[in-house]
């Protein structure tokens, strides 16, 4: 599909971007969600912010993840300052381990916990790596002023779905970026509606880069308090256990269940692991505190009165291998569900998941009497806000320019529409594509630049980086389809005659014991076409036999079938 | 997974179900949404509700849909006394060109829309199919009283998304059935709201088989009434064109727009194949009537100002070749998308079409300054009830028993829970899988019989039925991760040498140009194996051989790529 940006409001022909224009380039997260990664540059130096991963799509069969495109920065490595990380999730941190090895180890700014996460990343990725790493951490006061050449680094609390996650302000000297990462409008830690009035007392111009996935959601958003009131209602009156599946880096509701389940007497198992490593970092670091007493090891939970028993574990979006996907399957060691089990998705659905999700719900509903999610009682607060919150915080922070982003582009398009909405000037509101670059300076309308910056896929399948293409994803698709039918003929170099009878592999096709008759016509369809060709007596064509064979069987296969699986034939001369 | 339903509330052991009782066979539609067919038995007699398909799940590549599993009726053909349609959606008629032609053309009988669209779907099917169709139509007024041996049939109107929609009353000596289809709690077609009390009359038992896809929706209904002020409003103000994307099967939406333009005096122009079929079937039968000047050939919407034009079309799941999609992808002949036209989704998302709608979305944004689907403002009304409408409905009828249908079995267990809430007896309340057999009479518990039915997937592949098994899905699976790789080695029958060097053939795994390396050592590996195995002298067991080489290759693949390609050695002897 071609992309085109709407330049009719840019002077783009009257001025020519300089040296001295701040440059915002995001090299993903315009156009879908993940792969998040934007560069601001000024002059000699470079601050990259998040570096995520993207799940793939349905037609990208066999692909890991997909991770931002970097060719942008091939001639610039000597430019990066560092790379700052808003928080942990893997659509910010997660391609950070393949990233910073191929960017040279820059440094890394970020809160402590992020920190950790990324370091653990990398020891995942290669062992060893993560003692390369230089880091500023940030500390929860927030009072870092970070100079890197002549940009500059400020920090805000945003709230979250996990912890440690910031807003970041990037300052040049002719304008200034706000980051929000990604956030709702919560409390900040002492339970105060976290404001941003500050921010718009920052050198002018500024803009803000504002994340927009709750740019259509007109809903009123679930409170902590409610939900809390319904968790814990849960977890009194439950007549057996509960089994809690969460995101794994919802370390504040983990946390709250471990000091709720102390608080009553329950005992808390916690599975997955995702979770247990993030349990474990947060312990070390001091976010989580709870009691021997209270967290007990799944191998335990049979030790104990099932209603004395809570299980926080992973597996919200029906991922397989997962813990309630296992749980579900009957594949746990140490859960095996009970009709009394209550079971809790304290979780949102992520685009693409629902049928999966779906089928993993009527899984849990047959073997379970209580199984609440969403749709059944307020059991989730979302990490993103909604069009009230992304009009307020406009109105708080009073930025020059507006840029939404970390979503797919209807969400940026609607982000536009409700800020116009409370009067923001439209021409100031930039939607922007992956790799399209816009410049910034004091006193000029900001400039997108023709050329964009590259921002092909790039493919990770097991080992190996960006090796997957899209012949390669083509030919997945097509074998998917129809499957795959070999034919290897063996030819008598002197008669020109088929030695034998050609054999035949094919999977995916049609199922080869009741097709007997399929594979006779086709076989003596083979031989013809062979002899056919080696008859006439000249020189043999043996390209020619091959496309007559590909072509001629498919169509044949197409009329007895309406399938078309990939035919590759194979001629030896012997 | 396994499927256990819980017989504990049922006195099974007590009682043995005799020829005298009335079975219900649901064949689909228990445990996901689709492929609905349910068998109506007593004694001699059989009647059959709907014959749909359901669409295949992600793990069906290649899969065209699935239709209901008829080994149950295998011996019984004599019995079929009718088949019953309650409406015209493919998961309640898809099946039908199929399985009325296996089952011998029994008796059909539907309201005059629904029997219209079978016979169109038949002769698309096998020409000529349609004529050998004996059909009974229901009459508006549904006075029709039809009886089939022993079985009885009775017709109510109920209000859902496409028109002459019915339920159905199935009365047997000793029980009565009432089956609602597809339902949402509408008016009447003189505007009055719709009331089911008069089924709490019938002949008890009586059975409520309740399509329960609202079970968990909580959120008020939209209106008939807010639906048409915002779409009105909207045809009115658009600056240009407007294209409203809607189910082909919505006839009487778009009757209503079509009454709207003549009335405001705008254009119309329809397309998408399914639409314009059902607009002819629609105009032939009376239901649309609508002059000249207002409906016109999409070939001439430039002859008239762009705000006189509206266009009704398909597409609304983004399915790729639906008119939205082809407009999106610049790939229509007549629509070329303008900045000032106006776009409407007056549908919903079908579950498992979200992310491929949100491209799609993602492509109008880009294109369009107006999009407008039911996130942004209430323009489409659900053909599916909520709870309240549910807990209403099962008031009004006063059933003996309910079985919640049609519906994934999540909602079938939710739709339970909101029946029990209203102070239904919970064990009148039946959650049954495909193809459980439950037994109704006169006095006695029902009994759900411990054999089950066949139910299982019935693929449907271009132009084979059911030839696609697990197998073949597994292997388009498999093909799909990793991709394929053959290796054929020429051996010499005399020295047990391999002559000249083995071929390779691979697809989806590697890009075999930038993988010269891997191929190479592949080949020396390959050679390898096959000279150890003929080195030894004695008789060489070729089948080993390619054991050897599926091996040990497919390890040398993972440990190289982390990948696991299908692979295909081929050994041939001369």
């Amino acid at each position: 599909m071609t992309k085109q940006y709407n330049t009719e409001s840019l002077d783009e022909g009257k001025k020519r971007f300089t040296s001295s224009t701040f440059r915002i380039i995001p090299l993903g997260g315009q156009e879908e969600v993940g792969r998040n990664m934007t560069v601001f540059e000024y002059e000699n130096d470079i601050v990259i912010v998040d570096m995520g991963i993207q799940f793939p799509e349905e037609d990208m069969p066999g692909i890991d993840y997909i991770i931002p495109n970097i060719n942008y920065l091939k001639d610039k490595l000597k430019k990066i300052k560092a790379v700052v990380f808003t928080h942990g999730h893997l659509d910010h941190i997660g391609a950070a381990p393949i990233l910073l090895e191929k960017l040279g180890y820059p440094l890394v700014i970020s809160r402590e916990f992020t920190i950790a996460l990324i370091k653990r990343k990398m020891e995942e990725y290669k062992k060893g790596s993560a003692s390369r790493l230089k880091t500023i951490q940030i500390k929860p006061n927030l009072k870092e002023k970070i100079s890197l050449g002549q940009l500059k680094l400020d920090f805000f609390d945003v709230e979250h779905s996990t912890i440690d996650s910031v807003g970041i302000i990037i300052s040049s000297p002719v304008a200034t970026a706000i980051h929000m990462g990604d956030w709702t409008l919560g409390m900040d830690s002492s339970g105060r509606k976290l404001s941003y009035n500050f921010l718009s007392k920052l050198n002018k111009p500024t803009i803000l880069m504002i994340e927009s996935l709750g740019a259509v959601n007109r809903q009123p958003l679930v409170t902590e308090k409610d939900m809390w009131k319904n968790i814990k209602t849960i977890i009194d009156e439950a007549p057996g256990r509960i089994i809690i599946a969460t995101f794994s880096t919802q370390v504040k509701r983990i946390r709250e269940i471990l000091n709720y389940a102390q608080e009553i007497g329950k005992k808390v198992a916690i599975d997955g692991y995702s979770m247990r490593m993030i349990l474990e970092i947060a312990k070390k670091l001091g976010y989580i505190r709870v009691g021997k007493e209270t967290l007990i090891d799944i191998r335990k939970i049979d030790d104990y009165p099932p209603n004395k028993i809570v299980i926080i574990c992973t597996g919200t979006q029906g991922e397989p291998k997962a813990v309630l996907s296992r749980i579900v399957a009957d594949n746990h060691n140490y859960v095996k569900l009970r009709k009394t089990d209550t079971i809790l998705f304290s979780s949102s659905i992520i685009p693409g998941n629902e049928r999966t999700i779906q089928s993993l719900k009527d899984g849990l509903y047959r073997k379970c009497d209580n199984v609440i999610h969403n749709e059944i009682m307020n059991i989730h607060v979302s990490g993103h806000t909604n069009v009230e919150g992304i009009q307020e915080v406009t109105r708080q922070i009073k930025p020059t320019y507006v840029l939404p982003v970390y979503a797919n582009h209807y969400f940026l398009k609607e982000a536009k529409k409700i800020i116009k909405e409370i009067g923001f000037p439209e021409n100031n509101i930039f939607v922007l594509d992956n790799g399209q670059i816009i410049n910034f300076n004091k006193t000029n309308t900001p400039i997108i630049e023709k050329e964009k910056a590259d921002t092909n896929y790039i493919f990770i399948d097991g080992l190996r980086i960006g090796d997957v293409g899209e012949i390669v994803l083509r030919d997945r698709q097509m074998l998917a389809k129809d499957g795959m039918f070999v034919i290897v003929v063996v030819v008598d170099k002197q008669t020109g005659k088929v030695k034998g009878s050609p054999d035949i592999i094919s999977r995916g096709f049609v199922y080869l014991r009741e097709s007997k008759e399929l594979l006779k016509d086709t076989r003596k369809r083979v031989v013809e076409i062979v002899h056919r060709a080696t008859d006439s007596g000249g020189a043999v064509n043996w390209s020619y036999i091959k496309d007559e064979i590909r072509n001629k069987i498919g169509q044949f296969f197409y009329i007895r079938t309406q399938r078309r699986p990939m035919i590759l034939p194979v001629v030896i001369e012997v």
